[in-house]
């Protein structure tokens, strides 16, 4: 399975796509962030994002996407551009008929580093040991997306096979029921 | 001037276009809610509200969007749904070029009936008296879109010249400019 990891900001949104199954080893096939500028505005901020994810999914055409679930109890200034910049992240999936999961921060550092509490540079080092890249990604917002990414891949096979049969349910029409009684 | 409202919201998010120009007499254009199931998952909600948003910003085409300014201080539950759909309506006028401003629910509250603390029905009632409608407009998320619109078109002309200018300059390229001492 490919997975685009999606670590949600508005001057930095960290993207990442990794490919594989559990129990073995993983690939990436890219990863970068998309970038806005800081003295624009909202708006305006949100169709860079928009597009930016847009060039990534069309480039990449993964079957899953994870995005940070946002938690309201954060910085009170900066989690409105993250809830607004992944609200475009799991419209730009959800759009296309991806299943869309949402993994918390501590879910993902569990599942990359053993510990919820991990620190950045641990996440970092694992990112860089699983998917056996020569140097840490950077910035960190995209370590944290492919993190997100094999996070995914790792922790739900069985949340994926249901939420990808509750999209194709939305694609297609239900099937022709036969009514009870008749055969 | 004709502007779009928008009250954001997951379950419920109003609309209400307003057409008019300070100092004269408003017309209501249309109004209404754009509903998404509260048992679907958060991305494809996103979805409902951006095509429902897109319909309506077909059919009245308006020249500006006002959208409410969300607070990270109110319930926690609600206000990350509220940033989301918030998101998607600034998304969707932005991609069109469409200037978008925020005001807050303060702001409306007072540019409608005189006093920023005014409850749901001192609103309702005023939208309903300015633009001389026969009932208050149902539910109230409806009627605080057409404040929203209504606080739009009194409050700031100066902020629709300013922004207008901005978003017509991200259309088009910047002017070529002769360079100095040369005619």
């Amino acid at each position: 399975m490919k997975v685009l990891g999606v670590d949600p900001g508005l001057t930095r949104c960290g993207v990442g796509v990794v490919e594989g199954v559990a129990g073995r080893p993983l690939t990436m096939a890219g990863v970068g962030v998309v970038r806005t500028p800081a003295d624009a505005d909202v708006a305006h901020r949100l169709v860079l994002i928009e597009r930016g994810l847009e060039e990534w999914l069309d480039r990449y055409r993964p079957e899953y996407v994870a995005v940070e679930r946002v938690f309201s109890q954060h910085n009170v200034r900066t989690v409105m551009g993250t809830a607004q910049a992944s609200a475009v992240a799991m419209l730009c999936a959800a759009r296309r008929g991806l299943p869309v999961a949402l993994h918390t921060p501590s879910e993902v550092k569990a599942a990359v580093t053993g510990s919820g509490r991990a620190d950045k540079a641990q996440v970092g080092a694992m990112v860089t040991r699983l998917l056996r890249l020569a140097a840490p990604p950077k910035p960190a917002d995209a370590a944290d997306a492919l993190a997100l990414a094999i996070c995914h891949i790792w922790r739900a096979p069985a949340v994926n096979r249901l939420q990808a049969a509750q999209a194709a349910a939305r694609r297609t029409p239900a099937p022709v029921r036969t009514p009870k009684g008749t055969r």
